[in-house]
């Protein structure tokens, strides 16, 4: 391992994760910010990223490339979209410098897709953590891919020979958050009961009708005399069920084709419950070395060209 | 009109509204208290019935009877769930009396019924606006007809023969509000856009994938530059339509037969549009005037029994 040579930031909503890397991408130093782009106020950034982020690492006066909701109109500067199809180069080329700063400081682009038929889809920061995916598997740059990032917003993304053509986002992750703080199914449970989990995949059926099978969560506990505690698992495994249930054939697919997951490894678990449920195939994958080699190889592609 | 022999209280979640009737069922007075069930503390419900709601209608000695969430667990008395498929002699017999009171004050059950295949449902006050409209319309008690109440937890309830023999309910209103005030489509508009309404409707599709389908509602905005303004339309437009393309296939309909409106006027009027739309013929009926009808016709014949 050699010295630091990048800054390398995924910028999210809710927080910062930032790693200095060698000459050859691997990581030198990591620390996480609680510095969400939704808690930053305007003129923000460049300030918290100056006096915070890039003292903490040791890191001034090194090249730095971020990527994710940073580079939103409520981040630092708008990288603006880059439409379906493209892949890694289209996205190096779309780098947006930021300026008032005295070194190489670069913001990776979100990309737009068509998703749900007629609407239009977007991303950041998971198409950076797709790209370095790839270039961690060169294998996957070849022929058809169908990847899956859970979370908050999960995203179920076409590949075809390294490029990503197509994606769509279900706020799975987000209704979760939502209903079990603020609706009749709110509890401060943990999500932990298996059982539940798994009735809650079996209630999900082929994920129609969701408003209809999300009240099943409460009828259980009041028709039914299941335990409140119990709502927070069935819930997850409902959303999650319905998900992958559902979200496959607004991409033109089966539902039956394998997938990769790459992601947070807990979440990626409750999904391997889900997809084993159904009969299909999965890898997973981390998704923040995936994160890390995507930063890298957009900096390698961007600072050369 | 003669006078007041009765007091008729739909004592719900948010709110409690109340009503004298004469010996004819024919409204004398009526008030609207913010004595929701979700605020009451244990105990409470008495006190409130007889300091505030009894005097403001001078109703004291008066019977009473009461529908809503004042039955279950949160409310006054448990008022056990009635099974489908039953009318109103069941209901009727299926009165719980209030202790500790001291004239004649019954709670109407709820219903229970299967719901989504595998899972049970439950309904607690619109069991009674559904006899009320039945007993307001002899007509619709023979053969099958399709009743739709909007709301907060939306009902489609399959009546044969003046009994309701299944029901679903959807949580349409409920997501409308959380994901309008907690998530990322969370804002302070009105909801009155009619064209973004429209653009929810087309994006709602045959509803299935709802959690992907929501999220259009941010990408359109930050993908497509439309205004953040028009976000709370586009929601209550995809969120009605969803319910409106999926709910009716989880009783066995086609989802082309003609319903029944029964509820809040403005809110039936936004499901015109999204029945318009699928070319579903429709009949609005007012909720308050069926629901005192049914608190009426509930007294009547359990009075008598």
């Amino acid at each position: 391992m050699g010295g630091a040579t990048l800054l390398a930031c995924d910028w999210g909503t809710t927080n910062l994760r930032a790693w200095t890397l060698d000459a050859d991408g691997a990581v030198v130093a990591g620390r996480e910010f609680e510095l969400g782009v939704s808690k930053l106020g305007p003129g923000e950034a460049e300030r918290q990223f100056r006096e915070e982020v890039q003292p903490a690492l040791g890191a001034q006066g090194l090249p730095a490339i971020l990527c994710g909701m940073i580079g939103s109109n409520l981040g630092w500067t708008v990288a603006p979209y880059v439409d379906c199809p493209a892949g890694l180069p289209e996205l190096a080329a779309a780098l947006t410098p930021v300026e008032a700063t005295g070194g190489w400081v670069r913001i990776a682009p979100g990309m737009r897709s068509e998703g749900v038929t007629g609407a239009t889809d977007v991303m950041r920061g998971e198409e950076t953590q797709l790209m370095g995916w790839l270039a961690q598997n060169p294998a996957r740059a070849r022929g058809r891919q169908i990847v899956v990032h859970p979370g908050t917003h999960a995203k179920w993304m076409l590949v075809e020979d390294g490029r990503l053509v197509r994606f769509v986002t279900a706020m799975t992750g987000e209704l979760f958050a939502v209903l079990g703080r603020h609706s009749v199914l709110k509890s401060d449970a943990p999500a932990t009961d298996a059982g539940a989990f798994e009735e809650g995949l079996a209630a999900a059926g082929d994920g129609n009708a969701l408003a209809a099978r999300l009240f099943t969560a409460r009828a259980r506990v009041v028709g039914q005399g299941r335990a409140p505690e119990s709502t927070p698992s069935y819930l997850s495994g409902l959303l999650i069920g319905a998900e992958v249930a559902s979200v496959p054939a607004l991409l033109g697919l089966s539902g039956n084709e394998p997938v990769a997951l790459l992601g947070d490894p807990a979440l990626c678990a409750l999904y391997h419950r889900a997809l084993d449920r159904r009969g299909v195939a999965y890898e997973s994958f981390d998704g923040e070395a995936a994160a890390i080699a995507g930063l890298f190889a957009l900096y390698r592609l961007g600072a050369a060209s």
